[in-house]
């Protein structure tokens, strides 16, 4: 198998788009299609202040890395909810090493010195559900304090495509809805959202930050058996395999037939208590942080 | 396991429903079921003349038997199109035994003489796509000359549920606008089509037919290898064997979510040739009917 541009050694085939790669043309290529992405999506531009959001995993190292090198201004923010905390030296050291900075958050700070699995337990919802919920708080709350303009997240094609199949087999309107790949920032206080990573697939992001030597973690959230999720990417990729390009069509077919924009209008207010965009006068997560109080509360007494 | 009507041991485990049945309770509900599909998609009533599509396998003698045991007027009609000839005599012992009709056609009398798959080769398109115009041109066809009302096919939810899997992941959307339990007559001289075992599953249609003793074939088409559909199946059951219930959620979301009714208008006029509704001046089967009489000929010079 040959590089499509300069005839050496591949060292990937992209089946969904028929081309072969060495090292440094695929490189260029992911590069390339990131700013494609941005672009396409009108994601930001050079002049926003972009805050990634990042765990340490490949996908989200590899956005942080992308961004910066593509000339982005872009910052890197951890949040440690108690689950798989990451290496916040390493994180240091290479957020240093591509010119940007990390910011470190601690969920147990919002949370009355309880982790995510504790949280959870109190308020009886699953452990990604409340995971999913403080980490979108603290990041529209740490976006709006400090100037940032756009949120960045690592989602990549498989996630994209695997949420979007969950999605359909049950017809999660209100996700479908927002399963795009840029949402814009509302008057409410809503952070605007964007995925760059969003038309390259896990293949392709995990060989980007393989050959780019870039320091991620392999360490699986112990709470991530609990996902469907992977399960459809398992489905997806045996498809794939049959019909390579399913997973691309699939979600960019789904941007385009563009089905659920009529219905996306719903009224926000700020949250009485912490000023968050909610629905009621009270946003869940103070709603949830006020049951947390009083489970503690009961507890020391 | 204990059947939920009367506690003697059940044949049948319905995980979809959290219910188990006997042989005999079982008929109880699938016959109920079929009845409620027909009455919740108004699709017939017992003043129709209705023709079922009869391949002489499972799905399409179930039908057939059921919609007769239930009173309603039913013939069925068995066309061969050269690929999996049904047993005929067979066909025709089983409907005077239901106190029906049968109706046969062999689709080389409109082909030229040509079984399905020779046509495909010469108008270079696949089996199961010509196969599919070919049966549904001849089913309006006969209905239309035969005055009957409905065209009934065996479609079970796995069935529909694969094609609608299919349908999303590659976006088809005209495909999807007109996936519909009950499509209506049009002006333009399409019959009313409808599939009342739709909320069935391919497990209980195939328990029905067995104890009932209806005489199906199992014979699989040779070439319903190029179907995709397969493969679609094979996925929805390994989600079903985790998440019972996937596959109705997923078909009924679909029907309920509506997505696609907007842009259902499209022009139809009559076939210069033949009077059949289409788009175009001459309908795409009697323009593949014109190719076959030019490539017949040339053999014959």
């Amino acid at each position: 198998m040959k590089c499509r541009k300069c005839g050496k050694t591949a060292i990937i085939n992209l089946r969904h788009h028929n081309v072969a790669y060495c090292a440094e043309h695929f490189k260029e290529y992911f590069e390339k299609r990131v700013e494609m992405t941005i672009k396409k999506y009108s994601m930001f531009s050079r002049k926003d202040k972009i805050l990634v959001a990042v765990s340490g995993g490949k996908d989200s190292t590899t956005v942080w890395f992308v961004l910066a090198k593509l000339g982005y201004k872009v910052s890197g923010m951890n949040i440690d909810v108690g689950t798989v905390p990451a290496d916040v030296n390493k994180l240091k050291d290479f957020a240093s090493s591509i010119g940007s900075e990390l910011i470190t958050v601690d969920s147990r700070e919002l949370l009355e010195g309880l982790t995510v699995p504790e949280a959870a337990k109190i308020v009886k919802r699953p452990v990604c559900s409340v995971c999913g919920s403080v980490r979108r708080y603290i990041m529209n709350k740490v976006a709006s304090e400090n100037g940032f303009t756009v949120l960045v997240t690592g989602h990549n094609l498989d996630d994209e495509a695997s949420f979007l199949l969950g999605n359909l087999l049950n017809w999660n309107l209100d996700y479908l809805r927002r399963q795009k790949p840029v949402l814009p920032a509302t008057e409410e206080g809503f952070s605007k959202k964007a995925k760059p990573l969003v038309l390259l697939t896990e293949k392709e992001t995990f060989t980007y930050a393989f050959i780019n030597n870039l320091p991620f973690s392999e360490e699986i959230c112990p709470y991530s058996k609990e996902a469907t999720s992977l399960h459809y990417k398992h489905m997806l990729n045996e498809i794939e395999l049959k019909h390579p390009g399913t997973k691309l069509r699939f979600y960019d077919g789904f941007q385009k037939a563009n089905l659920f924009e009529d219905n996306m209008v719903v009224e926000l207010k700020k949250c009485n208590v912490c000023g968050y965009p909610t629905t009621t006068d009270v946003c869940s997560f103070c709603r949830m942080k006020e049951r947390l109080k009083s489970a503690v509360g009961e507890q020391k007494v």
